[in-house]
């Protein structure tokens, strides 16, 4: 089985969104084993689709498309595959009620276009898309060519590809022999340190060991080819272990895992509880904590005093050392904390305040200065000081910021065990 | 003159890597009003690039390659290129000299297939490079076909684009009509609702008008062809007011406007306050207003009253309401609303409390269900209900729960101008 993807949207052909699902794909290709030889991205253009359509055709048996499935006018794929293939486009009544009552759970009026979204061609199976209105299909057309369609949304398509591509495939026998990955997630050291640290393990064939980095953190992914998942996760789990022994506690967590998770998962084992005050950050802490399901059995709550005049009312922070020290300073980070956690009765506090910029920097206090502060559960209040550069962007620096507060926590715990 | 992005790499097609080289390309090709239909991905494989090149000169007649540029014997695009027109290769004397300083500028050991990098096909000019050691070519191996090479690498790529083929493309014609695009943004409108009002526009050709979607919102984008940014924006400017008109206190802003810059450009323009309360969305809300660098001017603060004693505690919610009401309920959010806006003393505060789930929903109050309290200025207080779905995913109902605070903020100003 050879696959090709077909991205259809003239956004993609004006440079305004960046194809992500294409990539999303691919890795999800390699992963099943199906070889693919061709990306292409064609507009929103019945002709040019239909060329398309037809190169496809001769190079590939198994043509993935994303996009042009929505209720105008210019979403035309579904019509164009049809027209292909010479079949007839048929109104499914299953898909008009499944589209009907998700309008009506919106509380939004449904329009004539988007029935527009229940025409099939005959004899095509239905992907279902639970997350919006236009469904894809599963279609063999004709001999050696089975196609797949699915909304541009990445949300959706990804939710789509997961629920029933990856079914089928298997069932078509894909995936026999699989790539298995392991991710191992880092904080607090960089990309070229860690490498040069496990330098020795990058030449391996099976598994392979690959650095990346990105948002602040860096990455090793451990990939090995198997049979089976198991017989690949037997290959990749002596390697992880030797990479964890070499980082240490720069180590946090593996695959899905975030600091929010691994911090969650510490508080819950100790049946202890969070509370926070952020500045800088204005709720991006409380936001990456509460991204966790379940969060409310260990995180109270928080206050974001982005005004000084907040410091001092919800937090009690003392005005006289805000004048002196100034509002991004240890003491007031530890201040914040302690505010923080006796108003809520918490076990333990974060805070942080910093200069996330543009503007607000100076010589002595320039953007990128951090201050987060931590206070335990036996009554001790300390801060650390962070510098995450003065020409970083303000998204990037609230981003590290935030991540650097569930990391002290992360090691206030392992210290403590 | 139609173009052919054509990228080459094995790891694109593995999803190592997002093809952001694709989107550059086709932002660069619509400034210079060059149309392309056909992008084009395929691997580090002879054969398989030797037909992508035959398909592309068959539909485009200028082939634009990003990747396998490199030393390594994987790196074959120009050998590719080279055999489809059977042109010999030569060493080009220039391209060594240069590949042989700039090892020595680094002080590193050129080696020989370093050297690979200075053969090019006969006739063919150079694109250079001065970030890398990977030169172009620029070539017109016959009637009609003109191609060019960049490495894969963005910097190096992006800076050869702009240096070279720029003005190269210029001096060819291009860029004497440009597209230039408008992209007006609604919120509270469905995509197919807003496309049935807008639905005459779409047949338009210049200015163009296209409707996308995603991540709660809707966007309208209007192209115009024209020769300057001045003569496009001329004609997108009666047509943008239309839509305006017919779209309503829907439409919100326009390129890179968010809800959070609008809200704040509100607040600022009448020197007034906001803090907010935020339960089910953690932090996600002041993490967007503060997101916008100067929203200390406006932003006070606020409470992320997660657990029910942080909102008594925090917002002095009524305790009896909160246990017969429930914390999800129109009357605990103007509580929470009021609370913060007269514990900071702001003019105006926003509260949220929901169901983000994936648990946590009842049939009476089912994952979904978002309350939104909105205080004014002039003490009344006010709630909305939401029903964004139960089937929707928890990341998801948070980023609507934020977006729409923000939206009926400002459409409260909206109401009251």
């Amino acid at each position: 089985m050879i696959a090709e993807i077909l991205c259809v949207g003239t956004e993609l052909l004006l440079g305004e969104i960046l194809n992500s699902n294409a990539q999303f794909l691919a890795q999800e290709l390699a992963q099943l084993g199906i070889a693919h030889h061709y990306q292409t991205v064609v507009g929103d253009n019945p002709e040019r689709l239909h060329k398309a359509i037809a190169i496809a055709c001769d190079r590939a048996s198994l043509l993935i498309f994303t996009g042009g499935l929505g209720p105008t006018p210019d979403d035309l794929t579904t019509e164009g595959i049809a027209a292909h293939f010479g079949a007839e486009l048929q109104e499914d009544p299953a898909i008009v009620a499944d589209i009907t009552e998700k309008f009506a759970n919106r509380g939004r009026e449904m329009t004539a276009n988007n029935l527009k979204q229940a025409l099939i061609p005959v004899g095509a199976a239905i992907i279902p898309n639970p997350l919006g209105t236009a469904p894809g299909i599963l279609w063999t057309p004709r001999e050696n060519v089975t196609l797949m369609t699915f909304p541009g949304v990445p949300r959706e398509m990804k939710r789509m590809w997961q629920d029933t591509a990856v079914p089928y495939l298997r069932s078509q026998g894909a995936g026999q022999t699989i790539f298995h990955s392991r991710v191992l997630r880092f904080w607090g050291i960089g990309e070229s340190h860690l490498a040069s640290q496990v330098n020795h393990l990058f030449d391996r064939t099976n598994p392979t060991v690959a650095p990346y980095a990105g948002q602040g953190e860096v990455r090793l992914r451990i990939t090995a080819r198997a049979a089976t998942i198991a017989e690949a996760e037997a290959l990749i789990a002596p390697i992880a272990t030797e990479i964890q022994a070499i980082a240490g506690s720069h180590y946090y967590g593996q695959d899905e895992d975030t600091l929010s998770r691994i911090v969650g998962n510490l508080l819950q084992q100790h049946h202890q509880t969070l509370a926070i005050a952020e500045s800088c950050t204005g709720g991006g802490l409380g936001s990456s904590l509460t991204a966790i399901a379940g969060s409310s059995s260990y995180f109270l709550g928080g206050a974001i005093a982005y005004a000084n005049t907040s410091k001092i009312k919800m937090l009690g922070v003392n005005g006289e050392d805000l004048e002196r020290a100034g509002a991004v300073s240890g003491i007031i980070a530890e201040q914040m904390a302690r505010g923080i956690q006796q108003n809520l009765g918490s076990d333990w506090a974060l805070s942080i305040t910093g200069i996330a910029g543009p503007e607000g920097g100076s010589p002595e206090k320039p953007v990128g200065l951090v201050y987060i502060g931590l206070a335990h559960p036996n009554g001790k209040t300390e801060h650390f000081e962070h510098h995450f550069g003065a020409n970083q962007q303000r998204d990037y620096i609230r981003h590290l910021s935030s991540q650097s507060a569930l990391n002290h926590l992360r090691l206030a715990f392992l210290t403590n065990l």
